[in-house]
């Protein structure tokens, strides 16, 4: 996020119709709460488009993109891989050690959102494997409750760039603000 | 959660078929990050078996239900009413008021998490309107973040009554727990 080392998200499987909206949010979360990036499977081609089409008009910079070979992407990232799992490590007992790897030393971050099931290969590769509580519940809010402790609440203050449309916080009813560049 | 005034969730809209994990994920979000109760639409059964079915094996208490009348449930609730909404107040705003009203009050929560399109009503009847920033993502990740925040961690702490396995915690790998009572 801003000037910190990158932070990317990857998205580990995707069965078409059935993960599309899951996959979309996983994109859009990452998006909002402040990575860089997210990687989607190369047969995610409609959430990629989606997440596209909200930065065009809500701003950036986020990059969406496919990848026919996540495990490489994985076994070669150069940096350190956070694997969200129920199976995993009590976010609130690494999570600092973790900050203090990418904030501190600048490392950057992968961090891996599965679906279903995740080859056991996954688990071995990450540097941590971590439970957003060790109880089943959506890759979708592991991510979210993931990035908003990583970057404390940052997140809230990014500026965007390029945006054609901003929303203004409203305590009752909905303003959108057309913004001029 | 645990000894403080309750905490549900009620979901706003639900289309069969479309938004079957969205819906789930919100009622298993609900459970994991600390709610004590979720409330779906009446078409959203199949929902209410996987979350029923989920509290059966991982424990609880947490009440999964149906209404036929969502706005009446807002109407007729006797505490504070939160609606999750990009057009919303900033959270990092409003936290600490929200959690002054529930935690040292005592008062009941009540939060709306809508789907697509949520009429005005709902806005005017909210006691906040919340945005978790103020950019499209996802209405688990909003809800995820802002029970997070609600309860600052605490809800990690849950124990849970009545499971039949529990997951411990692993650097690598996956351990499941049968829980003899």
């Amino acid at each position: 996020m801003h000037d910190d080392s990158e932070v990317a998200v990857l998205r580990l499987g995707h069965r078409p119709g059935r993960d599309d909206r899951m996959t979309t949010h996983v994109g859009l979360t990452a998006r909002a709460l402040g990575a860089d990036r997210v990687l989607f499977p190369d047969n995610a081609g409609q959430s990629l488009e989606t997440v596209a089409d909200i930065t065009d008009r809500f701003g950036g910079p986020f990059d969406a993109e496919l990848t026919d070979s996540p495990n490489a992407i994985i076994r070669n990232w150069e940096g350190e891989v956070v694997h969200l799992t129920m199976y995993g490590e009590r976010v609130e007992t690494v999570e600092n050690e973790i900050r203090a790897a990418h904030l501190e030393n600048g490392t950057p971050l992968l961090v891996v959102v599965g679906s279903e099931k995740v080859s056991f290969d996954v688990y071995e590769a990450a540097d941590w494997n971590v439970g957003v509580t060790n109880q089943p519940h959506s890759e979708v809010a592991g991510l979210a409750v993931f990035l908003d402790r990583l970057f404390e609440g940052r997140e809230f203050d990014r500026e965007w760039e390029n945006a054609d449309r901003r929303i203004i916080p409203q305590e009752t009813g909905k303003h959108v603000e057309s913004v001029e560049e």
